[in-house]
């Protein structure tokens, strides 16, 4: 791949842009707002001038319902020698890319999988995708040619690429994202009304489930409407589901809890499969705890003595103690390394919990 | 408070005990599991001897539902001159309490907001409930030295006593506790028939929905069933809601997207009112992001830096890019310490981006 037309260049589109350049690829930068498309040329995504002739591969970074308009343009103007787009749904655009009469062997729709960026080019960044799943959805109709391509992008994002058919996607980003999306509005629309002693009781539970609640409101309406007869489907069974729990819950009282165990242990069972953060098992990981003097200094030595002990670190969580003036500092480790940095900690007589 | 009689020498008993002892306070431990009581007593928590008369409080660490026979042998023996319990509802024991006719002037309900701490003894700590809030509920009868007390006791465990009554505590924590909770194990529960493909497209969004489902059921059971109708209540309110949504959905497609829109600016304006981690403001906090090469020596340079800024951390989180061999590294501290790490960074020539 030796070039590439980025067409819209907000957080996703510019991102890919630069990471291609890293790349060594040619990108030609587009958007219907001349102002991104100057912003993503000044932070080194590309030029904004039109490519001599057709370029390897146009990315159309635009919102799930411009997909198969851009598309049909693109391909009205040659543009390309392959064509994919970064929406978040797929069954939508493939079904209006075919009824526009596109040619298909040149289209392979994909989906980086990045959770949701802040918007804007300046918001871009070459390691957007590292190591995330990128969803590529070829037909039965695209030419290898065009897949090829589009594996060579995902290659150069840094991504891992999953291969699926669309309405199989459509299906799984209901489950695993739209909905859970939607429920997190929900609850949080509920706290609106809530008196300010009861949020006082809000602790992190709450904090997890409603924090994607935050992200935009018109990227999430389009994405929604884009796969809406799906979500309805997931949300109308998750609704049941609460209903039922709510009619255990009057049946049983305090009497007994069977049936209520019984739902609490399979959700309990179906969070062990949801995968960690970067995409490492969770067992493989451990965690050990460390209390500090809230005190930059003493943060600065114990990076230190983590150094010294020669350990990767996955992760680390700060959990500050006003009323000690402490802080326990939770170092997230592989589960190989865990008794190297505990030894290691213990030698220099800090106090240390393994979990 | 000169002297405690902690029942129940769990996480929380344990850890209460150990508070009380640092602030100077003789405590005695008791539980039905022999084995715990003596490990509570090995981590320092106190004597499993029995007090020689009645002690200033007794601490009720035990289930909810088994609150009140417990108060009432305790007062029968005369066992202290207080009682207080640490029960996730507090309606429930309140009218157990009263049925059993139990001295109501001696008895104050308490709930101290930690999360899910791991279960027994040697999860316990002192600083477990460090800036965190402990409800009190106490009733008309209530005696103001009862009452004096249990504020004692929620000073020495460095925690914020937040006064409401019992069926205020109990309806807040269905909407910001118990309701997340049963969502997060159902939406969970959805996963275990999901093929792998599917949740190989999982993201931050699901783990964190999903987080709370992996707590102890048969606690969790035991916390709904005894705040079962006031949690269906607010449960049926969210199928309702999540219902209406589907109809939302499958009314307007992908035609437009205005009711929707509105559900998820709902969602996004309630998201704002969750307090913060440590109870401080999301407001106040800025995060600012440095990028490092992926290896111990180079974090230690980083909060070394840090540490010449004089600037203390709220959070560190870390974010590896395994492709690149670096790792995104974000670093927490308060809006006016922003700019003075953003320049004291730039300084050393790292690269640094504000959010």
């Amino acid at each position: 791949m030796r070039s590439a037309l980025i067409v819209g260049t907000g957080a996703i589109g510019t991102s890919i842009a630069l990471a291609l350049r890293a790349g060594g690829v040619v990108t030609h930068l587009r958007d219907t707002d001349a102002d991104a498309a100057r912003t993503a040329e000044k932070v080194g995504a590309g030029t904004t001038a039109a490519p001599a002739g057709p370029v390897d591969v146009a990315v159309l970074a635009v919102p799930p319902a411009a997909v198969a308009t851009a598309l049909v343009a693109l391909q009205r103007e040659g543009a390309a020698g392959c064509y994919t787009d970064v929406a978040g749904v797929k069954a939508l655009p493939e079904r209006e890319i075919e009824a526009l009469g596109c040619d298909p062997t040149s289209v392979v729709g994909g989906h980086p999988l990045v959770g949701n960026p802040r918007p804007g080019p300046l918001a871009a960044n070459p390691d957007l995708f590292d190591g995330h799943p990128w969803a590529l959805v070829p037909t039965e109709r695209t030419a290898n040619r065009s897949l090829n391509i589009a594996l060579e992008l995902v290659s150069l994002c840094g991504a891992t690429p999953v291969l699926l058919d669309a309405e199989r996607h459509d299906r799984a980003m209901a489950l695993v994202s739209h909905v859970p999306h939607l429920i997190s509005a929900l609850l949080a629309g509920r706290l609106r009304d809530t008196e300010a002693s009861a949020l006082r009781l809000a602790g992190q539970e709450l904090r997890d489930v409603t924090r994607g609640a935050a992200a935009c409101p018109e990227v999430w309406a389009d994405l929604l409407s884009a796969n809406a007869a799906t979500v309805a489907d997931v949300l109308e069974t998750l609704a049941e589901d609460a209903l039922g729990a709510a009619a255990v819950l009057r049946a049983r009282g305090a009497q007994g809890a069977d049936p209520l165990l019984d739902l609490l242990r399979k959700g309990a069972q179906g969070q062990t499969t949801v995968p960690g953060k970067y995409g490492v098992p969770a067992a493989s990981l451990a965690t050990v705890e460390v209390v500090v003097s809230d005190d930059a200094k003493e943060y600065a030595q114990l990076f230190g003595d983590v150094a010294d002990a020669g350990v990767s670190l996955h992760d680390v969580a700060v959990e500050r103690s006003a009323h000690r003036g402490t802080a326990r500092v939770s170092l997230t480790v592989s589960v190989a390394n865990e008794p190297v940095l505990v030894s290691r900690l213990r030698l220099l007589n800090r106090p240390v919990r393994s979990r």
